[in-house]
């Protein structure tokens, strides 16, 4: 059996990092440059319509990025989110984004977390998510399943110190998910209790 | 930035997989064949107490093992359930272990899935999970924190078409969380609202 497994980001994302700053300030900025990656990761067919980029809350500084890779990889936790937040880990040196000696990290997504993915936040460290789609927006527009997600999600983030900040920029989050559905991105997971 | 992960098992994987048959027929088996990964796990200071294996439901074929890797890898998503299906996917070739070509794939855990495992399973594929301390054992002898699980997790599963058996062997799979916190296992990820 095997005894490692790789989990790579595309080939083009330093140049796609080349393009932008090394610190982005304002909140709606780091949401647009997620939805770029996110749109980028469609146009270039190397994954699902999900792009991810942790930041260091204060400074901007882009710590990570992460793009779902279920597909590419033949993995199906390789959300957009998991990859992000353990490429996070991976920069820190540090399973725990949130310990003693570091800045405070958050999270921005360019849809509402799946119920894997809100565990995955929960364990990571971060102090703040940040997304734009709903959900329900992406079972609607793309068919993927969110999963056995908690009705409220903001008071279960809220119970372990994370804030959430939900549907922003979420006009341009349904664009973004809409262009997978024009490009016929393929629905993996659309299974419901076969 | 690093553009890749590598997600490793202990370096005793393969001496420890030596000792036992390709098949493990008897459920029960498939759990004492995990609950002594797991305490493997713990004995060797490789990560958290906590083991899982993927097996060909019908045959008892062992697709792979996993173990929780949080702090030797320094990601806080190498969960042993995340370890196991990823490991699965990757020696089966495909995301999706209920493919249309697969036979049917069985999870065995030592613990109740975490909220993050749950949707993991979800994603994963496999038809059957089995485990043995429940949740609020895991929770109670180690600290660990579980995170937003669903109240009806066998329903939450079931809507997805995965049957779950619960507390197989569950006095063992006690015994072996207890030996982590004899050995002085450290508990990460215990904040809770801090």
């Amino acid at each position: 059996m095997a005894n490692e497994i790789m989990i790579t980001l595309p080939e083009w994302v330093p140049d796609f990092l080349a393009q932008y700053p090394s610190h982005i300030e304002e909140t709606k900025d780091r949401m647009r440059f997620v939805l770029e990656l996110t749109r980028k990761n469609i146009l270039s067919k190397t994954g699902g319509p999900f792009g991810a980029a942790v930041f260091e809350s204060d400074t901007g500084k882009v710590v990570s990025v992460g793009v779902n890779r279920v597909m590419p990889l033949g993995i199906s936790s390789a959300h957009a989110e998991v990859v992000a937040l353990s490429f996070a880990q991976k920069h820190t040196g540090h399973f725990d984004l949130g310990g003693d000696q570091q800045p405070e990290h958050q999270l921005v997504v360019n849809a509402q977390m799946c119920a894997m993915c809100l565990g995955a936040v929960c364990w990571s460290g971060v102090k703040s998510v940040v997304y734009s789609a709903t959900g329900q927006d992406v079972e609607s527009i793309t068919g993927f399943d969110e999963g056995p997600v908690p009705e409220d999600v903001e008071a279960t983030l809220n119970a372990r110190g994370i804030s959430l900040t939900s549907r922003l920029l979420r006009e341009e989050g349904l664009e973004v998910l809409k262009l997978y559905v024009q490009e016929g991105g393929f629905i993996y997971n659309a299974r419901q209790g076969e």
